[in-house]
């Protein structure tokens, strides 16, 4: 059920991104735009659809914020691939952007797949009521900025030219920022469709993205490059502090399970009709427990 | 008095810029932005304000897209003066972001700066009414992106990938994306603001922006490195086809000239209270005739 409905919401997501890039010039950074996009699990933009379907708005208007937001954050993993970043060759089992093409294209597709987010956010087919509201704009903005996405983007590069480790308190709240901010943003935005208190939506999002967060650092050390279609072991390859190295590998897999199920519990109000977004939050763990 | 007003606008966007990024962590990228956006004439900026003191819109809402236009006009610089696109040391008579700190921090303060665009365009301060209203956010996001500046920078990539020069059909076409796009949400911005056709304006801008083009050849060939505070004579000297090497030194000037005219002409509806923009547009040009 989960499985399928994950499945499909990908689906649905490429195919609309498929029918706005094919109205773009063809281009090498037209095409590694859509590359980009192309593989994923698309998880951001199922919260979004879910998020959205459980305060009764279509998925013909949630399709357009779910798209958004699977193209912000593709243009977050076209720039974290940077040889001046994290220099990674692989990504969802193929080639990253700057190594299929060159370093150049994938600058440039990654800062239009950033404006490619923000038109889509700012589209009145956002709505259900047509209206050109910018609040998902604004919202997005701040999640992915320097006070969001960016600002855990630069603690962590700050953190890795010291060579004093980070904390717990550190490390939690830089991937609060890194990875956390995206994913509060899509589990918040049926709420905010419906234009209604996020609330449990945020409580939800914030544990599960903590999760999520503890899950990659366990796959880092467990995890198989082949399986993951990634370089895996870079971080502790560099010493460098994660949820494992400052919890101990069983103590990191206890939180991420205790924390989705606060995640799950987060949405009592929902009752049973959250029943996809307490199985993503499990998801988002299975491969690490 | 127009260039009073041009340095007062820098000097209003400047203030309102640093507060705005007062509020962010302190942090390497976050200084980097205020850096990028420093020293620049701000004549989008600039254009934002006049067009909305045309329509009777105060410079308290105005100077919010005034901002966004100036950090996304920033994040173009930063990202083009990586090693990886045109490689330059100076920018402003001061190092490159990527000079003064390293690439890494280039990239996300870049990437940030974009976000702090559509943050700013999306925030109800803009809007005499207070309402919280997409239609700025949405036509930058189309000016910014794929099919507008980020087009205009692929299509000059592309071309400089080949051995044949464009002709003046393409390379008009190149820079009416490159820097027209956003020279034109600038100078609409106020129509925008005040919900009136903006067609004047655009006009205006599009002719503006291909004058400003002509004039940027102009200075590439004419201009000399201590006074443009950058590098010079690398579109000549690697043989790309500019509007110079296409008309001619003198028909070049020519142009530019008759395209100011016919800006400044296409503000008749305006009266004379659109003299600062008409001024602007012969300041464009009047370094380089």
């Amino acid at each position: 059920m989960f499985a399928q409905s994950l499945v499909g919401a990908a689906a649905a997501v490429a195919a609309h991104l498929e029918t706005l890039l094919a109205e773009h010039q063809a281009l090498p950074v037209v095409e590694a735009m859509g590359y980009a996009t192309r593989g994923g699990k698309a998880l951001r933009g199922y919260l979004v659809l879910e998020s959205a379907r459980l305060h009764g708005v279509p998925e013909g208007h949630a399709i357009w914020p779910a798209c958004a937001i699977e193209a912000v954050h593709a243009y977050s993993l076209v720039h974290d691939d940077l040889p001046c970043m994290d220099d990674d060759d692989l990504r969802r089992g193929l080639p990253t952007v700057h190594r299929k093409w060159d370093e150049a294209t994938a600058v440039l597709a990654g800062d239009a797949l950033q404006a490619l987010g923000f038109e889509l956010v700012s589209d009145p087919r956002c709505h259900p009521s047509g209206e050109v509201r910018a609040d998902l704009a604004l919202s997005l903005a701040r999640a992915a900025g320097a006070r969001g996405m960016v600002m855990g983007q630069a603690l962590d590069m700050a953190a890795e030219a010291t060579d004093v480790p980070l904390d717990l308190a550190q490390i939690t709240a830089l991937q609060a920022g890194k990875t956390g901010a995206l994913i509060r943003w899509s589990a918040e935005a049926g709420a905010r469709l419906a234009e209604v208190d996020p609330a449990p939506l945020t409580a939800y999002a914030d544990r599960l993205g903590l999760a999520f967060q503890i899950a990659d650092d366990i796959l880092d050390v467990e995890g198989d490059a082949a399986m993951m279609g990634k370089a895996v072991g870079k971080d502790a390859g560099r010493g460098k502090a994660t949820f494992v190295s400052l919890l101990g590998l069983d103590t990191a897999k206890l939180r991420a399970r205790q924390l989705v199920d606060e995640a799950c519990d987060a949405l009592s109000p929902y009752a049973d009709r959250a029943e996809n977004l307490r199985a993503a939050a499990r998801f988002v763990i299975s491969r690490s427990n």
